[in-house]
């Protein structure tokens, strides 16, 4: 097992070509969102924004597209409920978010069923809902050729079947291995764990002001602009994790609580503290 | 009569146990809002998040959705005049906070009905218009086992029939010992006061920049997060007071007057600085 | 003719007396807004919570419900379109905004006569499309008792029938004499003037940064907020109209252009600054 | 070709007379979003005002009006499927935008056809949508006596003909004046340039954390400020493509992607640093 340390975020972290443009950094579609749950979407959004995303479109309900053109403009926005839309934005965008705030209702089993229909080679970052919806219907993993699945400790042990106490490394890796070998698994927790292609990566900072509704919905904002705008690997992963919990701690020296709005208003700068330390 | 002062702050406020997910820190559900008064659901919302509530839901009506989602994200809404959605809401929630902007219908009386028919050992928190309907419709306090009051003195006038000149402590202890014993009685005004089980505390602190509205939401909101993450108790609800005016004072000696949204985005610094200075 | 200085400032905004609660600091309704024009209600609103006002409330369509909420939460809303609703409006709040944002339309002329019915002696602000209605309906202005006006050069010229530049202080006292003795009227330019029962004040200070969309709502929210808390009286109204160019000014030190937003925020700062330099 | 430099901006910016109102500095109107893209109104509306526009009205679909209003309140709104309101805003304002988030449907052919009828000298500004729609119809862009042409390189491919390495100067220069020899094209790329009249300018700022979505809009609503209150010159919209350049270069030796939001809130303390700096 691997610790993840601060020097993964100048490993990580790409200094920008001059000559590049917003095609360059990764189009991110993110499946958010429903009539009671309208914030998971928007911190999700607000997070792969500010983390150099390239291009974010939200597919979710009508209802919540005010929200999301007054909090995050930059972000496009699609009714996932048009599944020629959706179909659409799933062959066009190469990282898709599924989960935050979904609820797990039939809907959110259409949803994944569409994304599987037409899924290539995209990688999906999965969470939230639409993890708990793939265990209580055994929806095979392995219809996803690049899959990060992202639970906390309660939502792995649905999918695992594990109890949290036996979630050690040992068992979750056998487990994540025979549940879906090619997929990427973060365990959340305090003390996050990475599981990839029988490596165990964990991470070392982390604190419990971030004990908050929305923490995750933004992780997994940050996961998929790093995929999208760096690449698909192990390294990259971590770093976006990293990245999470290293604010986090720097906002929790001050703050008793860690606000994931803050916390997402602080990657710009961050990230190019890395970039700009780099040889 | 005790004073209460700035002691109790760190006296009350843990620093949180580095292991620990958003559940140990209170399952918090706001049943505020209406058509017309929708700023009062969010102003308390705010509050509670900010004061580290580990889930916050808004019980309200669908039209205050997008407000809430994009002022604050970190919480979660449902419709309340759904009543089944909304029973299962009081039940999964273990502080519920009802009143701010409910306005005096027969809507509000209908959910005072579904709480008490619900509610079992969970703490209550009722609020501005609540009060006023329960004045109004003589209902019974006695029907929830662990009761908050907040009314301002107009508020306790209506309930306990004293007017405000009646209202010294010796009146007011004595009726709500006849009205509802059990109950957290707190007292709004300059120098507001706290009865409990026959004692009596007071704040020292608070200032007329206070003087506006939404100030008595965000109270309400402040007192929910300590109650879910601390317990409850008189120090718990009296550390939750104190700190609401501490923090208005503070901004007071800037401003002329001391805004809600202002008040709340201080909390999570105020917090953590009294969390840190303890021993 | 006198000047205004910043000496009004202390003279006028009073420090508040420590018992005191937010009924003592105005009632005001602001009609404004509808389904075109949202922005103006909104930055009238804004500067009048934050220029003190005790309670605010905006009459409005329902349609700028939730932009108020999001912006203003501590205002309450109320649609003007309810007539029952309106009129409950009027008899229970002591100072009345009307204008801004409601277009030149019908609905305009019901809510201007909606007013006269049942106004008695409560301060009216009559700002933008209520003014130009007023000209066009030749609507007399002497049923109300106390009424501010506060045109811009363009509206006073069809108030009064007189052309820009024939617009001396000579000629506007005339005029606003045989119009409306009563009235307290404040034509809004470079170097704004009021007149009120024969007496001219002028203010020296404002810049050209002022100039832009919404500069006049918030004037007629500050100006709200001072009737409302302290008196109505020229001094008063000349102290709101100072305060708004002043931190005008200071904001176009380091701006182009000086916007409402901004100016609004700087309200609390700077009205305890003056009211703490009291003796 | 003529390298753009900071000189530039002194040179075009204009301290404000003293005597002077909101008339004085443009009527904009911005025809833009459409259900899916709200962001990029937002984006290019909030650019327009903070850059000093006087009057700024938003032609959009009402499901837009509640963002605009929350977050750009200085800026009015009207319904762009109602032609005679359209037609009005046209004819009314002197500097038209039309493209951002309008969609490539229909309906965006539609809203240039009644531009196209209804525009005599005001200066439009051709953006994003509106510009791919012109390509695919074949409109004649002669049919607008003064233009403003924005593509990036991939809308200009589609409009031009030129695959991305043949857009060399001389090329580009050739294409427009044999597309629309009055127009101003700008190319935006790393290094954007502007044609006009046979000349061509040359930017020599920016920087790759532009490469986000929402960084065109804004440069567009920046565009139209300058060319309403300055005028219509080669040298005017060089100093507009050079503030957001220049802007943008500042943020990003702190952050790593530069958010349009953030870029926008710096413009009206850009803009006075450099209309103080002239003799």
């Amino acid at each position: 097992m691997q610790k993840i340390d601060e020097s993964i975020l100048s490993e990580v972290i790409q200094k920008r070509p001059i000559n590049s443009y917003k095609g360059n950094y990764g189009r991110i579609l993110i499946i958010a969102g429903s009539k009671q749950f309208g914030g998971a979407a928007l911190m999700s959004t607000r997070a792969a924004v500010n983390a150099g995303a390239g291009l974010v479109t939200v597919a979710t309900v009508p209802e919540k597209f005010t929200a999301l053109n007054v909090d995050i403009p930059e972000a496009m926005t699609i009714d996932y409920n048009n599944s020629k839309d959706l179909k659409e934005a799933v062959l066009k965008n190469n990282v898709i978010v599924i989960g935050p705030g979904l609820g797990t209702t039939e809907n959110t089993t259409d949803l994944i069923n569409i994304l599987i229909k037409n899924v290539d080679k995209q990688v999906i970052i999965m969470d939230a809902s639409a993890l708990t919806v793939v265990s209580e219907q055994n929806i095979d993993l392995n219809l996803f050729e690049n899959i990060i699945l992202t639970p906390h400790q309660g939502e792995w042990q649905r999918l695992s079947g594990l109890k949290i106490p036996d979630q050690t490394q040992e068992n979750n890796l056998k487990k994540i291995n025979s549940l879906a070998p090619n997929s990427l698994l973060i365990v959340k927790k305090h003390l996050s764990e990475i599981y990839y292609q029988n490596k165990v990566y964990q991470l070392i900072s982390g604190n419990p002001g971030m004990a908050t509704g929305g923490m995750g919905d933004t992780l997994t904002g940050i996961i998929a602009a790093f995929v999208g705008q760096f690449d698909y690997s192990l390294k990259t992963v971590s770093a976006a994790l990293y990245l999470h919990s290293y604010i986090a701690d720097k906002i929790y020296k001050k703050d008793y609580v860690v606000l994931p709005t803050k916390l997402a208003s602080k990657i710009p700068q961050t990230m190019q503290k890395f970039a700009c330390s780099k040889k």
